[in-house]
């Protein structure tokens, strides 16, 4: 398609050098959507296309912009543009203005850049008034057709333009049904309707202070203003914040013939899609009414027909073919299923909008591989034409859209899909009961790693606090479990025998359902649909891998994590992280882990504690031994030790006087231990490297279990590529003192072993002073992992755990324009993935540099990673395909932006 | 003085072109430092100066360093240079080595560019055998003191040079003791010690496999190599973490004839300042000994005589007007107060060593600016003289330097001077006990602000955790107040009726000591000294105001505090933390605050928010009327609430359930509300702006205080500048937030008052994200103030509060070189302090920058600030001398180098 930059310049004025404000349809087109909006630009192209479109102009956005500038004047020459393309609808109609023989009426309809359904006003049967009302009649040889239409038009011009309250007009109706004895508007005669204007008039000067306007012209200004004014209405403004429109686009203004699916059963109105919008199928999806209006259709009083019965409706012959010649036309024409309205009026068929129509991510998928197979376009439109986020509904489960069940609460969505479970507010309960089957969702006020056997046994977790990068809802991603948290509604009763939330009691064992594509939460069981992935996906997924040049790999911490990862695409992983292998092990409980864990950080002496951590040591090995074999060939990133000590430690009485036992100490021993780890700010604490560097026999421990696992699988034959990654460091010396055990364990276990284990040292970079500082850092480390959860915490200094309790009013504010920890904050945090990488492979040159936070698999965040040349990215298992999708469109409109 | 650089250029070689690795003192002079050593140099010094120095040579630190990098071999042409330089003192001095008729012994001493007293390793009467020994004692005609020189000999030598366990010696030594039936060594007749040195002779024999070396060549090679040795010997090695002298200077070895002061009541040795080092006054200080070596002195059998005792000794005619001469010339030489070492044998004078002598802050001053009154050294060179820390002595009491007492524990140091009362474990226990006139001591696990009164009350705060910026630390150096924080092994009782130290019991009520210069805890009450400060003081501080072009201003919350830091001769306040006007003001307990703002707190709704905040105002407001009028004329920075609200909130039961009683809520209420306001991390959580932004009524009361309380001052006649400081700000969109509802108020508050109030509004960089995107807030912050602590802390993403567990580890390792919350992190915390400032006035040229975070008050860091171009530093009050005398050596330095 031509650009629209030039064209639009120069068809900014009119002949005699002015500013072009109005502009008729047939002098547009398709390309001009900045200044038609996406109506007008449809409404010219199909025009200029030959289609029958009921003649009319757009109002540029320009002018409404010129006329916010103005102090709400209309900008010079408008008004005279206006009545001159008036004038041509006029002529091209064979209608007038205030003719009462043949009346040009006519709809003025708002239409931005953007599509914002229902955000802003229409007016239609403008032009009706006293004497024309009269005409329409004996034109449609309708009255009551006409009378209705002219109270409608009063009702819809009172309360847009004269913005009278609503119900004035409603409580005229209601009496006036009452006095009728009727109970619907139908059933009102157009004597009553009669009556109804009447009234209407007098509550039009009453409420204003002068005669409803009769002169068309004036409702024509009138109705125009009042869209420009709508397009700073409250409603609208909420949209376009959640849509992420720019306020300062404006609105453009449709002023176009009406035309009537209601002049009898000759006539009809419909909407379709080109293909079914929920499956992508190649196919003409829609209805149609007849004898209706397009407000029929959404009042859903009458049963529309599906557009397939056009083709064989007797009193419509011809339409359906001509309509489907239109629909291929435009499809062809804008390489992408469209979205159509269109009127029958009297056997004529008439286009009324075309735009690309909105579709699940199934269908986005289908249509464009389709459109590729049908030749209408390449590979590269098709995986630029897929929204990466909408990957996820193919690949769990979600609500039927079909449900009409209200939600008692919302939270913050973690987790993909949708799950139902009865309620348990305890890992053992949760872990018990899906023992023997049950459905369970596990609620919590919060989760810890204490959690995980009962997070592994849920259907799904349910948390009253935490943010989207919380304990919850990171491992819930990691496991593709759904997964809502900060659902703050909820209220926990201290004896955790039921929880409150919207006034209502939801005990243990009562079914809950969560939707984690929307963070809504249902009582009772509300239905679901599977997804299918199809063909399609796996065909868009190579055609995304063969234009990405960023790698995507997953976080995964166990092997059946990695295996998942491999399933979805990863070429590695890049971020395991080994503390995970810490808790007991579902499938091998009588390893006690946790147990073992407890018993090395209790330990009182370095021996106490080697002891300890040699019996972990072939736990951790087995681990890894799995995780190189899932990912053969490819790299598999291991971080050590990076938690605090205390989250392994138990929180409950009767836990640490179980532990006291177990470890031959006094509970108060346990309760000082627990006590003496206790930190004000955790995350600022004693953690990371800081562990490894107090206790080196814990690195030292971990990569024997690396190199020891890796000794094991690469005898198998299999290839294996450990990149041992050192965490929370903020100076070389830091790094050096790890490395170093690192490097002497490798050589231990390595030599003499006779296999190949090529392997790597580097380090996360997740403070701003290891970014900082990445020059001097990378003299050791081999290679950085941006660790983007922690460093948007320091760099902004805001504890992720915490943010709830504002980020959503910042967010809404638009103090941020996006939650920083959801989608990468490019101008604070970005500076320093940018600056770390830059510095990095200044002392080290092409050093391979990823990211391992959760933004790994956020769109914005990875093409971010790849404007700034990261040579991966890692994110949960399940966001791997939405990865690998947006590295490729990221790919593609780099190389779009360089040609 | 002439630098030493080139002409150690040149010396360096002899005149056959080869490295000079051995100088005779006389080749030598004073500004070879770095080549000879501090006691080479001064000897080369003296002896060129034509004083009595014993003839020697040194051997240079260049070689020790080759010695260690050619695998512990010496460096070519060495030993032949030293053995021509041998000759050298063998025809000065007429003696020969192996000489038997007149042998020449040598001390062998080690001798670094920085003083590490007792460090390394000493040998003295290296020479002696078992042929010398018989020409010395004919000599000498003392055999017995030829047989103890010979002894000692062996015993040094054998435990230093052949690495003999020192017992073997004592062993011999204790046993002909008992043999001969005395008790200490001096009662053993010369028989007795000719048995002991055979016996040593056998125990060198059985240790080493070979005979004691009686050739002194030999010996001296030994012993030349045992001094290269104990550079890199455990305590040397850690002396030198401590002083932070680098591991790579090497150090020299002196070897010189031996005088004795033993050879009779004409002998003696001594040492003696040129002035006095603990007042400075100018009068020799020192003592000697008749008849004595050097070592007799430091044992301390005998009671040495004072120096000036020297001027009247008839056995020393003569002596005492040589040595003041020799003194004076010194000193004029370096112009300096010097240490000096001499012995005086047989009525001769030697001159052993001179070196600039260690003082006290209060005599360092004195010094300082009496050599300017006596024209030996200009303003410049005595602002540069006097370390800024020692600056503390003066202005607070200090632990006895007389006393014995030993430490039960050390902590980490925070406010200032020495503090004697009984222990206290709760504020309320310690502000009874001070209203009442006792002497108090809190000691808590950690403090908080509900603490407040009773560290007021109290002498010190000791506590168990928390690191230098903990609470308790910055609240009681900002109150000048004794406090020693982070004392990990003080065990509070959980009932709190006493602590548990080194396994002793301290309980309420008893008596204990800290000393804050140290961080030492002792039990029962230590004797302190009061220090005085001089006229000198206050001259020094007003020539480092003349060279400092760096502002000074003090940290002040309250006006009390606003009076002392004028005092100290701050010219502003950098910081005033509002939120420590909303705790009770312990002169106005009627006001109630804590309880407004609680109820402020627990408000549930905008209006009864309000109603609590307008109560809250006049406080506010008579306190700002008080920092203003303190502050006439200067800046007072105010810096808008920033502390987490949960800080407010009561934690024990009792408070929680009278709060709840008060305020009309329920305890459960109380709880929830105190439950709501928890978090993970309270430091990256909902505080500063955040805290403004989410109630604007709080920035609003805030502000209005501020503006009623300058209309008040204004309309007095005094000068007030409110600047007022929006904290935690990470984005423009904040800022603008609060600076509208600042300029709001302010337009409210003073238009048509009058009076004339320049004020401004900036912001707190505190966040790297602030930093980093300094530009874009400047287009909104008038004015920038670093929080550096804060700034640390996200920057290093490491706890103030909890960095204690590991960061005096990483300290001790080197893995920092600094706590960086008591020395700024140039490499890291500085980059974006740099940056900030220059990204800042960039948007905002010349934008008035300062710091006030701890680091304010540290001499180093106030240098890096003054490097950066801040225009001032903001620390507590009793520490403005300090940045003071900093910030003016900084200007020096910095206009020195420009030179």
């Amino acid at each position: 398609m031509a650009t629209a930059a030039p064209e639009r310049a120069q068809a900014q004025q009119t002949k005699s050098g002015d500013t072009k404000w109005v502009w008729l349809f047939r002098d547009g087109n398709g390309s001009l959507r900045d200044l038609l909006g996406g109506k007008g630009a449809g409404l010219a192209e199909m025009t200029n296309a030959g289609m029958p479109v009921p003649p009319g102009f757009t109002i540029t956005t320009d002018a409404c912009n010129e006329y916010y500038r103005n102090g709400k004047q209309f900008p010079t020459g408008m008004w005279d543009q206006l009545q001159a393309a008036l004038k041509d609808v006029e002529q091209a109609t064979g209608k007038g203005f205030a003719d009462v023989s043949n009346p040009l009426l006519v709809s003025v309809r708002s239409g931005a850049k953007f599509s914002m359904p229902g955000m802003m006003d229409t007016i239609l049967n403008l032009g009706l008034n006293d004497t024309t009302v009269e005409g329409l009649a004996k034109l449609t040889q309708n009255p009551r057709f006409a009378y209705d239409s002219y109270r409608r038009f009063i009702q819809m011009y009172g309360s847009v333009v004269l913005e009278i309250e609503k119900d004035a007009f409603e409580h005229v109706l209601s009496a006036q049904k009452k006095k009728a004895g009727v109970e619907t508007d139908p059933e009102l005669t157009a004597e009553n309707l009669q009556q109804v204007i009447t009234q209407y008039k007098e509550v039009v000067r009453k409420h204003v202070g002068h005669d409803f306007p009769q002169e068309p012209l004036e409702q024509l200004k009138g109705a125009i203003e009042a869209v420009f004014r709508s397009w700073n209405n409250d409603r609208a403004i909420v949209y376009r914040r959640r849509e992420r429109i720019s306020d300062d686009l404006g609105t453009a203004v449709n002023v176009q013939t009406m035309v009537f699916g209601n002049m009898g059963d000759d006539s009809a109105t419909g909407v379709a899609f080109t293909r079914n919008p929920a499956t992508g199928a190649k196919e003409l999806f829609g209805d149609y009414l007849r004898n209706a209006q397009g407000e029929d259709v959404v009042a859903g009083i009458r049963t529309p027909l599906h557009i397939s019965d056009l083709k064989n409706d007797k009193a419509l012959p011809g339409v359906y073919d001509e309509f489907v010649r239109y629909a291929q036309q435009l499809e062809r024409h804008y390489k992408d299923m469209q979205d159509l309205e269109f009127t029958i009026e009297r056997g004529t068929l008439y286009m009324l909008q075309t735009r690309n129509g909105k579709r699940t991510g199934g269908a986005a998928i289908s249509i464009a591989v389709d459109l590729v197979n049908e030749g209408v376009i390449d590979q590269k439109t098709a995986v630029q034409r897929v929204p990466p986020g909408d990957l996820v509904q193919l690949l769990y489960p979600v609500i039927d859209p079909k449900a009409t069940a209200r939600p008692v609460a919302t939270g913050t969505k973690a987790g993909p899909g949708a799950a139902i479970g009865k309620v348990s507010f305890t890992a053992l309960e949760a872990e018990a009961l899906g023992k023997d089957g049950e459905k369970v969702i596990l609620v919590r006020r919060e989760t810890s790693p204490e959690d995980l056997r009962g997070m592994i046994a849920a259907q799904g977790i349910l948390t009253a606090t935490g943010g989207p990068t919380s304990h919850a809802a990171v491992v819930a991603r990691g496991m593709g479990k759904s997964c809502i948290v900060g659902a703050k509604d909820i209220v926990i009763a201290p004896d955790e025998s039921h929880f409150m939330v919207a006034g209502q009691r939801v005990n243990v064992g009562d079914w809950i359902t969560l939707d984690c594509k929307t963070g809504n939460i249902f009582v009772g069981q509300v239905p679901t649909v599977d997804p299918e992935i199809g063909e399609d996906f796996n065909t868009l997924m190579q055609w995304s891998d063969a234009f990405r040049t960023m790698g995507v790999r997953a976080n995964a911490d166990v092997p059946r994590d990695a295996l998942k990862a491999r399933e979805f695409g990863a070429e590695g992983i890049g971020l395991c992280r080994t503390e995970h292998m810490f808790f007991d092990d579902p499938d091998k409980p009588q390893e006690e882990r946790t147990r073992t864990v407890r018993e090395m950080i209790l330990a009182d002496t370095e021996d106490a504690r080697r002891a300890a951590l040699e019996k972990l040591l072939p736990f951790q090995q087995s681990d890894f031994e799995g995780l190189f074999r899932a990912m053969d060939g490819f790299p598999v990133t291991i971080r050590t030790l990076d938690p605090p000590l205390h989250e392994f430690l138990p929180k409950e009485d009767d836990q640490i006087a179980e532990l006291a036992q177990i470890s031959g100490k006094t509970v108060e021993q346990v309760h000082q231990r627990i006590e003496s780890l206790h930190e004000q700010n955790p995350m600022l604490g004693f953690r990371g490297c800081r562990l490894g560097i107090q206790y080196p026999e814990i690195t030292e421990m971990q990569a024997r279990a690396i190199f020891r696992a890796a000794v094991v699988v690469a005898k198998e034959g299999i290839k294996v590529h450990p990149e041992i990654m050192i965490p929370l460091v903020s100076d070389l010396a830091e790094y050096r003192m790890q490395e170093e055990i690192v490097r002497r364990v490798a050589k231990e276990e390595l030599d003499g072993k006779g296999v190949e284990v090529p392997y790597m040292v580097g380090t996360m970079i997740e403070l701003p002073r290891a970014a900082l500082l990445a020059d001097k850092i990378a003299e050791g480390a081999e290679f950085f992992s941006f660790g983007t959860n922690d460093l948007t915490q320091t760099t902004f200094g805001l504890s992720r755990d915490d943010s709830g309790k504002f980020l959503p009013m910042y967010v809404e504010r638009k103090i941020l324009q996006e939650d920083p920890f959801q989608v990468l904050d490019r101008e604070g945090v970005g500076q320093l993935v940018k600056l770390g990488t830059e510095r990095g492979r200044q002392t080290r040159a092409g050093m391979k540099v990823g990211i391992c936070g959760e933004h790994g698999g956020d769109p914005s965040s990875v093409e971010f990673c790849h404007m700034v040349g990261l040579n991966y990215v890692s994110c949960s298992p399940f966001r791997v395909p939405i990865a690998r999708l947006a590295a490729a469109q990221a790919a593609l409109q780099t190389g779009e932006r360089d040609r």
